[in-house]
């Protein structure tokens, strides 16, 4: 059975879950916080969160996890038929990935765990998540889904990054990133009421003050 | 035919470049530099270089158009036969991509074009650096290339991006990113004697002056 490493407060740990509940594939989860230690090092090449545990070995980064499931997997496929238009789901979830997730992260510190981020990190943060918002506006169809009429591999991205990156805005930017984009607003809202969603959130609150503990006393 | 959209001294362009190159599939160059025109954002929706115009339409992001010529093209394969295999090639791919390349990304206006880079920035570039040296380090194989005996797509990343990383370190960091890693200078070395390499450095050395115009005139 496919073992998922990782812990249920991380986000990319969530996209991967979300996806293995949508197609019903059988999984275990894996208590793991990544981490700089050799034994996380040898589970994560860069020691992050999450894994996917398979008969070959471990893989790491999510859009590759979720590339695996979706070729070696049976269930609900999250890639269209035709083959260009799998790479047009890819750019996406890749775009939401590169330009909106990662400077959003970057951010996270402030927005979540009560330090601070410096100001050029912030300045060059906000600029970047504008610019990754607006690329996902032009690029994403949002019918109602990201890439069409079906849930695909960029709704996983989707999910659980644009909802962070939102806070983010709000907390430490006092904007609202979506106020232009209501077709991103109606989807998240169209998540919050799918069931493997609500189980994942739910994961991810009973784990939290566990969580929270683990960052304030600096284990991590 | 396909259409490499871009310019010579994109080192991302030239991942792109060096893989048709090697593959022996004939392409035709389209001068592209991106940005946030109209008309640039219907090549690409990020504004980014490279961007590779198919018979279905323009895809961007390099490890997605290395990707799709892997699956669409004939000539030398660069990925391996065995599944998992394939996705532990992708997954050295993204390593260098994100924890490489995205951090000496953030200091190139300071290490190549005479710009400041906030000390905020480079600290954390840094240390980031440091640590996605170390997980290529411990990741690769470096049997000479990459991923193994033979060459693959995490070596169109390595590259163009692990010689731009290095001179990052030097330049701004007064530090040897690869002083304890002589595989991958040996493999530096190794590409820099490649026809194909020798021929995109010709290209971007060519086009570089007026390059370094543009950015100076803040046209770029």
């Amino acid at each position: 059975m496919l073992k998922l490493h990782g812990f249920a407060v991380s986000n990319y740990y969530n996209m991967v879950k979300l996806a293995l509940l949508e197609k019903g594939i059988p999984f275990e989860e894996v208590l793991f916080f990544g981490g700089q230690s050799p034994e996380a090092l040898k589970v994560s090449p860069r020691g992050k969160v999450p894994v996917l545990e398979t008969e070959h070995g471990f893989l790491s980064e999510t859009n590759l996890i979720l590339e695996y499931i979706e070729q070696t997997q049976v269930g609900k496929a999250l890639l269209p038929a035709n083959h260009f238009e799998q790479f047009k789901v890819r750019e996406l979830a890749k775009e939401i990935e590169l330009y909106i997730e990662l400077p959003a992260r970057a951010c996270f510190p402030e927005a979540f765990f009560g330090a601070k981020v410096d100001p050029a990190i912030k300045e060059k943060a906000k600029a970047e998540l504008l610019a990754g918002v607006a690329t996902l506006k032009r690029n994403g169809k949002f019918a109602p889904y990201v890439a069409g009429s079906e849930m695909t591999i960029a709704d996983m991205l989707f999910c659980f990054s644009v909802d962070l990156a939102s806070a983010v805005g709000k907390d430490v930017f006092d904007l609202d990133l979506l106020a232009d984009f209501p077709e991103a607003k109606a989807l998240l809202k169209h998540f919050r009421q799918n069931p493997n969603v609500q189980k994942i959130i739910a994961d991810k609150d009973a784990q939290m003050p566990a969580f929270l503990e683990m960052v304030r006393s600096g284990k991590r």
